[in-house]
């Protein structure tokens, strides 16, 4: 076990290794977070129109979110009971020019300066489709349920040597809200149409029953209970590792999770199902750019024309 | 005074409910923090093809980061210590079980949970370069300089009712690293440069003398320098208020600020000069929805032939 992981930890290494002195990636002394460069960037933005595309017939709601959300819409979702280690709280400084000066000491004598901070109004978005909900709180939805497309940078801190474990990333999102039918078909329908579409950039990727990280003993439960009720599914494929796979998409039915905690109903009056896809870019990114090499110009015809790189 | 303040936040409360009406921002229940719809974002991204573009000719490198940086980078920077108030720094929590369920408890009272975290290895971007600085750290410049195109998400608590002072947006940049000379006229040109592509945009912007928002009463004095030492420009124009105009663009010299931070030299040996153009992304956004209406597509033909909108 012990040698499987060291294993692992090698390829990561190796993987990273080889990003970084192509130049692809930028370090910045911080596990998981990385300056991306241009041709990075490309084929993100590349891979980004290709999703549009094939979300065009379905004429979604586009809205986009920045990395940060209202401090009380994270704490109305459960996220600080089930995931509180991957959390990101933003703090800063609101006191005087004496408890500044107090603060710049403690910095200047390697003490914890962090302490003066207080709590500001907003925290990190720890998944795309939380900013959303919000918004539509309070609200029956039409008979036909909503469609909305979303991108956002999400934050989660599990510092990894895993170039594809970043600490912040972007998430593209399909999220519905309707009746519980309506969901479930979107994320029948997303699991199908991504795992198509993934595999047209010759990205052999299988479907995978998963469970979210949550934390603790208690969390064990509740992963049990995720893969029982098969909500979520992942899109695997290897990017750093051959052995263990990466997800690089995932599907999830959240049933009336939010619409009852954003009382969000439907015409007959029941709390809304959600469902989404996502996409992690930089995941899909660093998947492409291991199975068909680290000049995007170099791929082949057939991805490149998919791209319309 | 107090009247005209209130006047100022008549014209802050009348352009944000437009837009809101409008459905081009979204609400998240804290002051300067929206959700973008499609038509804000699409904007958006045509003005950052018209800025590559511009830049082209020049074939700058290319770089992005994510919204956070290296704590340890922030705290080489003198951010700490001149603009406290408007950083962010990332807490998460690094409890065990035991220390979660009283955290989640003293959430339940209402009591202040966020003592329970620790601070994580990240903070937020105060400004778009910052995290390039340490990619150059002990390095020497090659003769021509470097020129590279940045494009991030940078955090400043400062919640307003204005909806063009947002807590956090997007600054493209293109920055300047190399002699004095080249620094320098890295600034005039893309001072002038940013004012036809503005104007070309219908924008009457003007170039001003400005300084940075610095803390406390140390840092009138700081601000004083700095507008003697004409560091700072920026390029100013009407976007809520006709009185008080706003800042869509800023050009700056940070003398060796940076090169002596980071040890980054010149072939001379010298410590290198950096100088940026930054792009409001949101901001410019703002002004040419609140100069040509809020509907781009009744935009004047002009101005969406140069946006190729």
């Amino acid at each position: 076990m012990c040698n499987l992981h060291g294993e692992l930890v090698a390829s990561y290494d190796k993987y990273r290794t080889e990003l970084i002195e192509a130049g692809l990636l930028l370090e910045s002394g911080v596990q998981g977070v990385y300056g991306l460069s241009g041709t990075f960037e490309g084929i993100i933005e590349a891979f980004e129109r290709y999703v549009t595309r094939a979300g065009a017939e379905l004429n979604p709601e586009v809205v986009r979110f920045p990395p940060i959300l209202n401090r009380k819409t994270y704490l109305s979702t459960d996220h600080i009971e089930t995931m509180p280690d991957l959390m990101g709280s933003i703090h800063t400084f609101k006191g005087s020019q004496l408890e500044h000066l107090d603060m710049v000491d403690k910095m200047n004598k390697g003490e914890d300066w962090t302490r003066s901070l207080a709590p500001a109004d907003v925290m990190m978005i720890p998944a795309a489709c939380y900013p959303l909900y919000p918004t539509a709180a309070n609200t029956v939805l039409p008979s036909e349920g909503r469609l909305v497309d979303l991108r956002s940078f999400v934050f989660r801190h599990e510092p990894s040597p895993d170039p594809a474990r970043m600490q912040i990333f972007r998430q593209r999102e399909y999220v519905r809200l309707g009746t519980p039918e309506q969901a479930h078909a979107h994320r029948d329908y997303w699991l199908g149409k991504g795992q198509e579409m993934l595999t047209a950039l010759g990205l052999p990727v299988k479907a995978e029953l998963a469970n979210d990280p949550f934390f603790g003993r208690g969390g064990k439960v509740m992963a049990a209970t995720q893969k029982e009720q098969e909500l979520k599914f992942e899109l695997v494929v290897a990017v750093a590792s051959e052995e263990k796979l990466t997800a690089i998409s995932s599907s999830n039915c959240h049933l009336d999770h939010f619409g009852k905690e954003f009382n969000i109903t439907t015409e007959n009056g029941e709390f809304a199902h959600t469902a989404c896809i996502g996409f992690g870019l930089e995941r899909i990114t660093l998947a492409l750019l291991k199975t068909h090499g680290l000049d995007p110009e170099q791929w082949p015809s057939e991805v490149k024309q998919q791209l319309e790189l």
